[in-house]
């Protein structure tokens, strides 16, 4: 199993003020199970592991491997909790020179995630001649991002290939009944999954909208689906350890947490994180700002503020213990750059030495660390890994004493935007606007 | 040129406090042009693009030319400001789907940048059998991330092609004197350029450590430095803006700057912008913590909390007015996505309502914003953000009351490591952390 360690907060907050707020977390976890805290319209995520049926991972292995057999790219169209599950799991466990060679299956592309003109120029002229597939993503089929990418991209599938086939290359993940794109892909006839009422986005990477896209990428959702139903049928200990800690150093004055990781497949689990936890928290005038960084790449940009700087923030460091890859650094007789020392030793050594060398560092400058070790990189691990930070994060929000199942904040901005691109039914913020600019 | 824009501020902090703060601004920029500060041995980068001789420009495109036609890939060996200035604006300038598509010259790829074993291991899998050259950058020749990459790939090129013919694939970016990789390269023949010792790594971007990688992965490097040149000779007016605005800010209790962007191509442009700011602010228990985000993603990820978390943060904003490429969002008859009211329009529209909407959104809910604008994202405009920034940085930082010009944070760490991986000459250090751990 995964596991985590809080001893290198000890420093700043002390086991006594962890142990305080540990029958809150113990508390937290209670409300979540019993389903009567805010937000318990959203739980579905809770139990969703343990419930995915084998029929149900066949189903989706079986789609995924024929969009992967038939497709050089499969386009997989969505944003937010729609994008960022399935990305932060398909870079972890991807081949970190994957663009560039040559798959045995399809590609997997992201789009929909941003309103990039130029990213959806470049993109189409990828898929000029190319087979491609789509996966899109969205309950209601009408979010501005994937609609406007979707309509181009079914469009032009819809050329190259013609709608009938085109329809058998298209998946839509959606509203089991409502909603645009369930209108038009019973119209089309898609093949469609199913996305609950009850989960919401940030909390969706173990249903259809994460796992078709990692399973066609090539990766065992299977593992990762068990992965996370170790955890969640294990003790509650490791996120009452994350939550309890967390919230003991926000209330010491810790407004930051820095999510670290050593190896450059995690970028994105600590984008997927950031949502996770921003989203859930941020609310209420209230909130850990979430940040991440890469080591060691950025102990050479932000390293310097971490070390010296304002002393409010925290790491929770990912480290992966086993290498999927062995790679020795060589000898060299002249040995001009000195680095004989290490010779006939893993890379990766190297690497654990500068993570145990900057959990010190940072410590002894006044950052506490929380330590959080996979075994190794694999889809089991992630899957333990996911469940673990949201179960926590439900138990951290609710500690905070916010509902960490809804996003309130995020509506002001479209409806700014539906009013500027004079939508019909915002005329009267069309007006207004208009008056203020 | 580019411009500025802080009047969105003015809920936060007055006219009057930015006015107030104007003279620190100037008089940075007077203490800057002296060059009677703190750190004013590092104040190489203040005329060095006027310095830049046709000459200079010319050798470093030839060298450029030749590994571009005779290369299937060019890896460019560096780490903090010895990659993160190419890498900002290679991105910035390329296709965003550049990886998948085959080229008409060499591709540039990074390494060095981190001590990942599997990251290694990829890159090495992807070059065997393949023409491929070497970029090294290191002052030294011995920091440890770029010195592992080197001696891995060095060794793998002279397998491939033999010793001879590696020399000429290979050009050390380094000191000009003294050190590890001077000596390989006076040794083995390598084609040079020189690191002055008066221009920091996070500097760096305007020398051959940028220009050469830029250079190579076919962009106009001319152009760049001419655009760097026209911010150099203007007026020091944005740089007032900004030094003297977001000082205010901080001041005022915003303790977070994010850097926004709604164009994909600048998400590097973002963490080359992290090291100047923060390497150079972050010290002494002070400076701004600057984070990133890429807009509209990351509106479904960290909307939330920026909307309506702790009112610590501003945002600074990087719009870009004309996108290269053109995208129509085509009709469509049944309408069920509801985006007709859009159709007909530019992508670039949308993204640019959303812009608006978003800012309003953002300072109505306590988000100070201001505002870079960028009439498109090419060489020139680029190469006059780089120098606005680089040189705003060294004002705000003299503002702020630090040595924007050193970094003593970032030695903690390597003295650990090399304790822990036992390096000659840290036995003391060794025994101290074998005591501790």
């Amino acid at each position: 199993m995964i596991s985590i360690c809080n001893k290198s907060v000890l420093g700043t907050v002390s086991e006594k003020d962890i142990e305080a707020l540990k029958p809150q977390a113990l508390a937290a976890a209670q409300t979540l199970e019993k389903g009567d805290g805010a937000g318990n319209d959203f739980l579905g995520w809770l139990h969703l592991p343990s419930e995915i049926t084998a029929a149900e991972l066949d189903d989706i292995n079986a789609t995924a491997r024929q969009l992967r057999q038939e497709c050089d790219y499969v386009v997989v169209i969505g944003i937010g909790g729609s994008y960022l599950g399935a990305k932060a799991v398909i870079e972890a466990l991807s081949d970190n020179f994957a663009a560039y060679k040559q798959n045995e299956g399809a590609k997997v592309v992201f789009a929909g995630n941003n309103i990039g003109e130029d990213y959806l120029y470049d993109l189409m002229r990828l898929l000029e001649g190319k087979r491609f597939g789509i996966v899109v993503i969205s309950k209601s089929g009408t979010t501005t991002e994937p609609a406007i990418a979707f309509r181009l991209l079914k469009a032009m599938l819809e050329k190259q290939v013609g709608k009938a086939e085109a329809s058998k290359l298209i998946v839509a993940i959606t509203d089991a009944k409502r909603g645009a794109l369930r209108s038009l892909a019973t119209q089309e006839g898609y093949k469609t999954y199913v996305i609950a009422d009850n989960v919401g986005g940030r909390f969706s990477v173990l249903t259809p909208v994460g796992l078709l896209p990692v399973a066609i990428a090539g990766f065992d959702i299977n593992a990762l689906v068990a992965g996370a139903v170790e955890m969640e049928k294990a003790p509650a200990d490791m996120m009452v350890d994350y939550a309890a800690t967390r919230n003991a150093l926000y209330q010491a004055g810790k407004k930051v947490e820095i999510l670290v990781n050593y190896n450059p497949n995690l970028h994105f689990l600590a984008e997927w994180w950031k949502q996770l936890y921003g989203e859930s928290e941020g609310k209420d005038g209230k909130g850990i700002f979430p940040a991440s960084v890469d080591f060691t790449t950025d102990l050479h940009s932000m390293g310097q503020w971490i070390q010296d700087g304002e002393r409010t923030i925290f790491e929770t460091v990912i480290t992966v213990e086993r290498q999927r890859n062995e790679v020795v650094i060589p000898t060299d007789n002249a040995d001009l750059d000195g680095l004989n020392y290490i010779a006939g030793r893993r890379v990766d050594e190297v690497n654990k030495m500068a993570e145990l060398g900057t959990r010190l560092a940072h410590v002894d400058g006044g950052v506490p660390c929380m330590l959080i070790t996979l075994p190794a990189l694999n889809e089991k691990y992630l899957g333990q890994l996911i469940y673990f930070f949201e179960k926590a994060c439900g138990m951290s929000g609710y500690m905070l004493g916010v509902n960490p199942f809804n996003q309130p904040g995020v509506e002001a901005y479209k409806r700014n935007m539906f009013a500027l691109l004079n939508k019909p039914g915002y005329e009267a913020q069309s007006a207004e606007l208009a008056k203020r600019l």
